[in-house]
């Protein structure tokens, strides 16, 4: 199961580790995700977080998602990270294009 | 509707989501686009935006538009985002070329 | 008439909204601009700008130039807008070589 | 043994000197590593740091990681560097993806 | 007649309007640019200058050149504007390698 | 001798003059850098630096490395400067990859 | 003679204009400089120099070099500037890789 992997992995810096959705599942909201788009932009659920980065004044910004957030993907970078037998995506907090709220 | 779907997704920084207006619709404002321009800069009305991002002082500079804002885009750019059934762009805030008052 | 647009449209942050002068134009001036110029740089009229752009202080650095300036402009860069049936530029204020008083 | 070479060897700045993972190895956490995921991002235990680098006012910034971790690697990048007859590689420390917990 | 030209001209920022020397003038300082050199670096007279930039606290950098002076220019760059019937070009206060004293 | 090349001749800024160890040289400190690696990363004596650079507040920043040092240098890069009939590289303070004790 | 022209020539900024050796020149202390690096690293002689650019506090920050300083340049880059009927070159200060003492 996914739990125990993403417990044990602390992304570092802004690095966000999130789990892209099935292509064919229906999420919470009852949004539909099209065919068409599977390999595109797409939603994933935030697993892991990086503490942030610090500013030039060296205070520490925290990442803007939190674990369990569902959110959207760029269709284009990151990177793929297979922990456990399980496939998971490294991406930059800044390059979340937005999350959704429930 | 896109209604349900913008309340529900919340653009990250400063993100702006828009929807572009159907290629031979005619503005509130009386203007006319041209058959030829349609696949170039375009008319959109903005859905949701992000909160902004941070100046090098910690302090959130907001996004210059707001939801329900007519905006004239960039020909190129942004990334297209399904959400629900239907077609939004997201642009940031300083691609954005301008925008219509009424 | 390019009045009545350019009054419903504003340009965001500091980008300029010109109008190129005709090929065959002579300025108020009476400078002629020579036919084998006509597809490079060239002079334009400012029809509308934006506020300007915030400097790392937070505070805002207008525009250097303003409506009803006549400007030159550089050959290449700029994005073409069609607004009404008339055809516009837009173009960064500092992309803008320089301005002509009378 | 990798253990003398690396107390004699002080990376530079923000490097970090580790070690991969043999291919065929079984972490300590009991995760295992897919065969096909051996020449992309993978595990490797940190064996030395730079002191970090010094933020805008002069103040060392150290790195994130320490002797011992065990770290996930991006797939491309980093120098590959031979110490006694051991292969090693640097990182910098910005370049990591993460560390895992035990 | 130059004069009359850039007297109505006002380059923006730190940009400077020169007028090449005729490749057979010999300076007044004597120096003889020999034929060899007529399509690489040359001397130029300052035509009209800019105000200068703002540095980072807002206070106006002028141009370290000024109408009359003659410098030396780059080989490569700059942009060619047409006044009247006379060729000048801009080039950045920063690209102009240097000035002559008489 | 390199000794009188290097006392006569200042890196400046952030430079570091090092010479480079006989391909088939034993290290000091017993470490046998395998002829594989030859043409690769390498060991170097560091022979005379520079004074370093300034930050932004015009402090000077040393450099890392002192005259005496051995160095790990980077397979690419570097400038190859003949003193006397010597051959010496010159590196930027922070591409040296880490410094060896002993 | 050089010294007629370069007193009458300022380098702008940060630029620094040198007097390359003949390829065939002793050094003065007594370093030959082999034939095979002729069309390489060479060392010249700095005739004159800018006055320096300006920290981000407006601070004049001087050059590191000076009128007659003996200094290696780099194989390439700077730009060749025809004085009188001498060959100059043009490099910034910062390019300039060390200089000799004597």
């Amino acid at each position: 199961m996914a739990g125990k992997v993403f417990r044990s992995f602390m992304p570092l810096f802004d690095r966000v580790l999130v789990q892209r959705f099935a292509p064919e599942t229906t999420t919470k909201g009852g949004i539909v995700l099209p065919e068409k788009s599977a390999g595109k932009v797409l939603r994933a659920t935030v697993v892991a977080t990086g503490p942030g980065v610090e500013d030039k004044d060296g205070k520490l910004k925290p990442v803007t998602v939190g674990p369990g957030d569902e959110v959207l993907l760029p269709e284009y970078g990151g990177t793929k990270v297979t922990l456990g037998d399980e496939e998971f995506h490294l991406f930059r907090d800044g390059d979340i294009l937005g999350k959704f709220s429930n």
